[in-house]
Parts: structure tokens; sequence; C-alpha cells
């Protein structure tokens, strides 16, 4: 298999200039003002998958942005991957922080990444990791190398719940069937020790708003006489957790399996050194539900967290105003057996409870996404972890994450097949933050990587 | 004294329009990027006290924006009252609200304005009231009724804290030694009700900053894992009053007095309407310190409001982030006995000790005052009492109110002399918030009013 390793060595410039450019749009998808670069971003990927070598690449309008489609079908007797990415980013703020700007991508090295990494929003979430795959299938298309039928599936919703997925998901399950699902869109836990991600969170995603008075007052005249939302806002907030940091949400826990003595042992067997998290994160000391630990609340708890709040004077100098409203984004990470819409409806009802009569709330979901497990007795598994174990030349560990990829649930629902979480970002990546970045490493070793798990799961798969 | 009515009957109009010209003009002192339009403003004000027959007119430089003192000395051994204003104005935001520019007046009649009001950000705090006395003292000028002396000090800092206003006091004493002061700031019940401000509440306004993680992560990796500024901000915010409204920072109430029966029967006798209070800022329910009524927690009762709270992805959609930091603006208004200076101690020491481990606090006072009582049995509050009482054809009310002008206690320090609270504004006029407006009916019975009292207090001094 040295053709793998040469190809990337005579192209790896290429593959990093390549990334580079697709890094530089602003593909944000949260943001209405960047409508016609993530309309651009999905032209320029379909036209990636094109050069690569795939056939029938399409624009697919949904009723949001669209999702680009490819496919390579050699042979309709072999097996067939999906292979899943998306091309939207997040947000880039606060921008200020970012120590180059978030689309004008630069090579920089760090100390976990001595070799480089390239600065970008999206350069590991996720267009540096699914153009991992577009790149390994031209290496497995010039090198004659696929031995099995591959398709794509790249959409630009991701970060906004993916609401046009569905849809299309259900009208095209023919076109999408297919034999395992690939997708890198997580991490591993160093680049001394890979994992594969086997468990994902759920994700309930709410904004509220809790109006007092009609009109924004001077403090002086009504303080202390009428509900300030802002202090109500905090109120109800705070009181959504006990002081064991248990969520108060009656019935949130309904459904959350207790894990047993053997499970929470195997999971305190991943390295992990609570020094150099509480180091890295510059943290005197860690916060989180009592009775777990660390690794425990981020894999196994759900958690419940303001994503943003606002109210009231934000700029510089003093007013003294009761505003008339105050808003909050506040979501919560779901562990298997819990339902998004359940919870969205249980934690819907209980803000509204919560409310003292002076103030009014309003509840809006922004999105949801079911827990996932994914197994690992299953080949599509075995051939993902004998494929790291070939390029790291050490077993992958299997990890619970804290992060959501909703799809993979809709994905197993509508097509019956599991997905593969063949990530190769690090926690320090800094995705969702300013200064993102992805490892020039862990972008060539995915490159890499990727060409073995074909080769595997074809093998497997036919003497299954 | 026909002769005042006539006088602005005939140049009504033109007091009008002069108004309208001046709150055009954007002296936001909050906002540096302002800063021209506030020096601006202070020279437009300089001018108008010239052409209204001022003597001695000087923009006078300070650390910040200038103040804008002039006099007319008529005679050294009659009585000398100075009149005290400010031409700066509350920030305009949110400017969404406005149903007209915060800086483009126009006149409007409302349910209770129904001869017209004028619309703008500064029309009732300050610049309409301050400049009722600029036409007054023309009135006086020009009918050659002025009975006394008089002095303007006009500053531009009130806004913001009125830090420059005591070295600038404490270095021209002399220049600025009266028997009176005269305040236009504050409000009466209603244009039925007439009454004057006798209390005035202090302040302590700071600003807090609560630090998580070193930079912002992703919430589904870190979640339940590390402290959120923005739910620890939450809690914080939240354990500072107790269940019954009371705050519970020690020490807070320690040199508040208790009011006597007797005194809590006076402010009981003030009008009143429950209802109306609520129907005025559709309000389900009123909010507020357990065991006082509404007058009393706007009037007696030192209150704690968050004016503003901001921290993480407040844009459009969804964003799943923990942000490395969350902040508020928090002010608390004190009643007679608390010290501004004190209560900011006890907040900030306060605050710090109930940060948990997880989380760093920074907190930064931004300006405070003392609280302030005015006697009923002087003279000047006799004066400004006839006055109200000749143009309203009703004796005012004596109020206490939550507003705070932090200068009068300095007033009282430096020049051993009481201001008198003769305000026009109407609790309805929105003033720091959206669609500030002015009542004409208020702006001409203010200009009104004004001659009767350099009448009645010249005419009592001489007699005392």
């Amino acid at each position: 298999m040295k053709y793998i390793k040469e190809y990337i060595d005579r192209n790896k410039n290429r593959f990093i200039d390549e990334l580079i450019e697709l890094l530089k749009i602003p593909s944000i998808s949260a943001d209405s003002q960047f409508k016609n670069d993530v309309l651009n971003c999905a032209e320029i990927v379909a036209q990636s998958l094109k050069d690569a070598g795939a056939n029938n690449v399409e624009v697919c309008p949904t009723a949001g942005y669209p999702i680009v489609y490819g496919d390579k079908i050699i042979d309709s007797v072999l097996p067939t991957v999906l292979v899943y990415g998306h091309y939207d980013v997040q947000p880039a703020d606060p921008l200020d922080l970012w120590e180059s700007g978030p689309f004008e991508p630069i090579i920089k090295s760090t100390d976990i990444h001595p070799d480089g990494a390239i600065f970008a929003r999206g350069a590991c979430d996720d267009k540096g990791q699914f153009y991992m795959h577009v790149k390994a299938f031209e290496l497995m298309m010039k090198t004659d190398s696929l031995v099995c039928n591959i398709k794509f599936m790249i959409e630009g919703e991701e970060e906004v719940g993916s609401q046009n997925l569905a849809p299309f998901v259900k009208s095209n399950k023919k076109k999408l069937s297919c034999d395992a699902i690939l997708i890198s869109d997580t991490g591993i836990i160093s680049n001394e020790t890979p994992s594969i991600t086997t468990g994902l969170k759920g994700l309930s995603y709410l904004e509220v708003e809790v109006t007092g008075p009609n009109r924004d007052l001077h403090s002086g005249l009504y303080g202390g006489a009428v509900a300030n939302p802002i202090n109500i806002l905090c109120e109800m907030i705070s009181s959504m957790k006990d002081e064991k940091n248990h969520i108060t949400i009656p019935g949130f826990y309904k459904n959350v399996i207790e894990l047993t003595k053997e499970e929470r042992e195997e999971i305190a067997r991943a390295p992990f050194s609570l020094k150099d998290y509480k180091d890295a994160l510059e943290l005197s000391d860690i916060h989180g539900e009592e009775g777990y630990t660390t690794m425990e609340r981020t894999g196994i708890r759900p958690t419940l967290d303001v994503n943003g709040i606002w109210g009231g004077y934000i700029g510089e100098g003093a007013k003294t105003v009761i505003p008339s409203k105050a808003f909050a984004k506040i979501s919560m990470r779901l562990v298997p057996n819990q339902s998004d819409k359940e919870i969205t409806k249980l934690f819907t009802d209980y803000f509204k409870s919560i409310a003292p009569k002076s103030v009014s709330v309003k509840v809006t979901p922004h999105h949801g996404g079911e827990p996932y497990v994914s197994p690992t007795d299953i080949i599509a598994y075995k051939a993902a972890s004998h494929a790291m174990k070939t390029t790291f030349g050490k077993e992958p560990v299997p990890v619970k994450a804290g992060g959501s990829i909703p799809i993979v649930a809709l994905f197993e629902k509508e097509l019956d097949v599991k997905s593969i979480l063949l990530g190769f970002g690090l926690d320090s990546d800094a995705i969702h933050s300013p200064n993102e970045h992805y490892g020039l490493f862990n972008y060539l070793k995915g490159i890499e990587t990727i060409p073995h798990f074909f080769l595997n799961f074809t093998k497997m798969f036919k003497s299954n």
C-alpha cells in the first residue's frame, strides 16, 4: 500500500492549497448576510467532486441551502459507502479575539501542531475534514484503487440544525442507499492516541425571551417596583440547576440510563489528565454535576448551557435602564434514550411555569437532534479501527463524546445504516471558537487513513 | 404679573423652535463617537445664555466635557440663585424601538399630552428642562423683571456620573457662591397634580466580568465539565436577592432608616392607582421587595437592578458555544444614610466572595452618588411651592423619588447650599427610553413658573 503515502507526498502541497482556497469562503449558514457565500461554496464543493472524478454531481436545491451530491458507482454488486460532511461553518465572532482573519487562512506551528496547522473558521469543522474525503477519493481514482462504490452528500446547514436534510434523505432513499456511512466531523484523543467516536449526544436548542414592562424604563423612577426582565431571566436560568449542578427540569433525567460500574471503569481507562485539562483552559477549578468525572460529564451525562444572553444597555459607559426585554439562547446536550422533542417540551413547560406573573415569556425552539450510539461490532467500525491502526500504528480507543451530529440518528432511521464517526480533529482545535485550526498532520493523516478504510471495508464485506 | 404669560404667549413658538434645534444635537456623553457633538452642544448652550442676556459666559474646560457658566449679577446685596442643568443626554439605543429619529425632534399629541409633546432624546432629560431656565431668564431680562442675581452652571457629564464636576465646584467656590440652587431635572406627579421632589436616591453603578475558560469553547465538547460564565453570572446575580426580593449583600441595609408609621402614611396619601400603573406598563403584576408598597419601593427603599447583560453568541440563529466571558452592568439606588462608596465596596466584596473557584471575576465601579433629602421648611422650597401654586392653581405635593442626581449632595457639601428640585417632567415621558418626550404644556408651564420662583424667593429672602 506504498502508493497511498507516495501519492500524498507528491500532492500534499496542492491538497493544502486547495483547502486554503475553500476556507476563504465565509459560508456562515446562521447569518443571512453570507447567503451568497454559502451558495458559492456549494458550487465550489461540487466542482471539487467533479475534478476528483465523481459522476452525477449535483447541487441539489432544498428549502434552505443546497446539498451537494456526487457518486462513483463502479459495480452494483460491490458495497457502497456514503460520505457525509458539511460545507457551512459557524459564525466567526467574537472577531476581535482572532489573531488572523477567520477567512484569511494562514499556517502556523503550535505546541500541539509542530508541523503546522491551518488557522481559519471551518478549518477543522468541517471543511478540513470533509475535504480529506474528496482528496482520498481523488487518490483512489488516480491510483486506480477504488474498490467499492462511493457516494458523497455534503450539506450546507449543519451548523443551523440541518432542517432540510431530513426531507432530502426521505425523498432520496434510493439515491442514498448504502452499506455504511462515513463521517469525519469528530476528533481523536491526541495525535499519539487515535480514537473513534462511538456515542454522540443529542441536542435541544432554544431561545427564550422575557418581557417585563412594555418599554425601557428609568431605573431610578421604576427600580424596585417592577420586574426587571434581566434579573428575572437570571433567576430563572439559575433555578434550572440545583446546588449539585443537577438540572431541575422535571422529568429531565427520566430516560437517562445510569451506567454500570464496568462501563464507568471503561470510561475511566481513557487517558485523561485533569491538570493538563485545567492548564489548557487556564481554569482554577472544573465545574459540573456532582458525582461524575469530567469524562463522564462530557461523554455520558446530559447538560444545559446558556450559549448567549443579552438585554439592556451593553454599550460603552453606563445607562440606568430597566429594559423591556431580556433574551438567552440555551442548549441542552442529550444522552441515549432522551428524545430532543420531549426535552424541548419539558424545558418549554418548565420555563413557562417558573416565570413570575410580573413578566411574560416566549420560548422558541431552534433545532434539535437525537442522541446516537454506534456499535463497535459491525464491520464498518472494524474497518475504520484497522485503518487507524495501520496509519497511526496504534489501535484507536472507542470514545463517547459530547458533540452532537443530529443527522446520524436520521440516517439510521431513514436509511437503516450505521454511521462511522472517523474524525481527526483535536479538542484543542478551537472549533466554534476564535482561532479555529486544523493540524496539517491530521489533515494528511486523514487522507491516508480513508483509503485503508475502503480497502478494509470492501474486503470484510465480501468475506462476511 | 400678566407680563409673564403675555411674554410667553408672544414667544412660545420661538421657544419651541429653539429647543428643537438644541435637541437635534446628539450630545451622548457615554459614547465617545459623539465627542464632537457634545463639544458643539456646549458652545450652543453658551451662545443661548449670551443671547438671553448673561454676562461672563464661559465654556469651562474640565478633564472631560466642559461646563458652561454664565451669570447676571445685578446687585451684590441681593440674593443669588444658581441654576444647574446638563446638556448631555443618554444613549438612544435600542434605536429600532424609536418611532421617529431620536435626534430628529417631532411634535405629536398623546393621551397625556393632548397639546402635543416634543419627541427626542433629551427632550425631558434634561435639555427641555434646563432650557426652560434659559428662556425664563430671557423673559425676566426682556421684561426688566429680574429681581436678584442669577448664575448658570450647565454641565455635559451628568449621564456618565459627573466625574469632573466636583473638582470644578471645589476650585470655583467663590464663582458659584449662592443662596439657593435651582434644578429642573425631576418630575411632577401629573399635569393636574404638581409636586416637588424632596428626596433623591443615591447611586452605585458597577460593571462585572466573569471569566471561565480562557477561550470560547464548543458546548458539545466541554459542556457540563467547565464553568459556563453566563450560567455562573446568572447564578451570582440571582443570589443577590432572596425570595422576598431583599438584597442579600451583607451590610447593605445597615444604615437604612426604617420609616415611621406616620411617614409611611404620608407617602400613602400621594395619589396613586396601582391599576393605572400596571395598565400603563402592560404588566400583569408588579414585582418588588416584600412588605413595601410601590411608592415606598421607588421612593424610600434601596434597589438593585441589572441594567445590561451580555455574553456568548447573540446574533441570528444558533451557535453552540461556551463563551470565555460574560458581563453585566449593575446599579443600586441608595437611600439616605447609605454611602455610595461603602455600598460599592460591599457589592464588590460580596460579588467576589460568591464566585465559585471555577471562574474569575472583575468588578469595575462606574460612578456613584450620595442620596439627598431636601427640607421643606426653607424659603427656597417655600418660594418654589408658592410659584407652582400660582401657575398650577394647586399646592404641590412634596415627593421622595427614586432618581439620582448625585450632584445635589456635592453642592450641599461644597457650597453649603440646598438644592430645590423644581422639575416639570412626567414619569411617562420615557426618559432613558425610546421615544423620550416632553410635553409642550410642561415646557411652557416651567418657563412660566420659574420667574415666580425668583420673585417669591427674593421677597422672602429680604423679609427673612
